[in-house]
């Protein structure tokens, strides 16, 4: 098998790193993917650091069973506490959420006053700040984090544009707002299905979604140039894997993107280790 | 070791269980209790009945190992699914919140309307849809039903009486409303702290807390006279496990029980089996 015909792992402990895969999908027409969803054990956030790095490990030896080229981690909390642990783990390049976007969001600000929203397990491991800062190098940024737990379920609900959605939303961005921020990293992969409600609220202010930076992240390190398809015939280049079958796994992929999926397979991926 | 000196065992999918507790706190007085909260796997709610059952049974049987004299199951969820398969595989009574806040329910309603809210996992199972009407017997009783997805994550974010809070019940509550419900059943362990707001929106309906009718039916059960206490010292009569150690629990503990409790043990229970 030559290695371009290898394809790309993609992890979550859920569904939300579905709207990472579909810029994956959009961009790189020409890959096939492996993605996996923790749904047994979903969510991550509120859980401690030392199980998140044990789960996360479970999950990339599930991915490099079926010879994956690189494994994308869809996933903030992961990205947060576990990247390097995988990477120093993992014989394949492995690519997370938070740098890219964070780059991106350095690239954009014009007025260095960056917001973050996240998970409050993302906000509190101030991974974004980080990042961001590193990157920032020379230049002073403000970065102003504001943890937003009940977006993923307003998401979930299906409640995109709801009044309730509003008046949370307005709760949240309140502090940001005030910080005067021109550029909002969506630091939670449901996050980018608030995207129309966030842009009718923050008109001037850009908003980065970590799905389409680590595409291009992906892209680059493994030398792939990046071409805009449809989601015409995606879900055919993907094999879906959950560890528990939720019966919610196939309305909320069509949610997060826009087709319908195959029924995913349900794995049990408790004992696997990736040092076999 | 007599048996009034053995424990009573208490668990939940988390931190939820913790509102039943404080019922069987305050009623009996003379018990000790040992809480187990699978915080590690939470919430239980989205995953399959076969995942739940495998679950509970590994929380029982931990149970077991500390030689409780009965186990409260003090989850909608499990209840729902798994009470049978507990019930044929423990040596101790095993009691459920589902009936018994069912026949409170049916004893309190006077015009037959009873409204039950719950997640999407409990409502779907239709559990106190069957409980009720089959206690009942008789008499013609309408069940309205309600999942409420967003009353948890409410509950955990602290926004018990936030306008978000009353704009997202006057949402779930209106068909209830509309149906004229003289008796609704709180059937998640999260709503009794949604209390207060709940009776102040619907000042004329018998709110049902499961945790009030399971305490009563574990001291029927057990041939316990049940005594009035405060919750002083009450603490130190429980000891707290849970799977993973979350940051969170001690504060939600407190937010459920109103008391400061111990920091909980941390343990696995991955491997156990109720048949040793």
């Amino acid at each position: 098998m030559s290695i371009s015909s290898r394809p790309i792992g993609v992890f979550d402990s859920g569904i939300g790193g579905l709207s990472v895969l579909k810029h994956l999908l959009l961009s790189l027409p020409n890959e096939r993917f492996v993605y996996l969803g923790d749904t047994a054990r979903v969510p991550y956030g509120n859980k401690s650091a030392e199980t998140v790095r044990t789960y996360a490990r479970q999950c990339a030896a599930f991915l490099l069973r079926h010879d994956v080229r690189a494994i994308v981690v869809a996933c903030n909390t992961v990205s947060a506490v576990a990247l390097d642990v995988l990477r120093d783990e993992c014989p394949v390049p492995v690519i997370g959420v938070i740098e890219p976007a964070a780059r991106e969001a350095v690239a954009a600000t014009r007025n260095s006053h960056i917001g973050v929203i996240g998970t409050r397990a993302t906000i509190s491991s101030n991974s974004y700040t980080k990042a961001i800062t590193r990157l920032a190098s020379e230049r002073a940024v403000m970065v102003h984090a504001q943890p937003c737990p009940l977006f993923v379920p307003l998401v979930e609900e299906g409640w995109l544009e709801s009044p309730v959605t509003r008046l949370v939303a307005d709760e949240y961005l309140r502090p940001l707002v005030a910080n005067g921020i021109d550029t909002l990293v969506l630091g939670c992969t449901h996050y980018p299905l608030l995207t129309p409600m966030l842009s009718s609220m923050l008109p001037d202010v850009a908003l980065i979604d970590c799905g389409a930076c680590t595409t291009a992240e992906t892209a680059k390190i493994l030398g792939i140039q990046m071409e805009s398809t449809s989601m015409q015939a995606a879900a055919s280049r993907t094999l879906f894997y959950v560890t528990d079958a939720s019966p919610n796994f196939s309305l909320l992929a069509r949610q997060f993107l826009g087709i319908v999926v195959n029924d995913p397979v349900t794995v049990d991926i408790d004992q696997m280790r990736t040092s076999s």
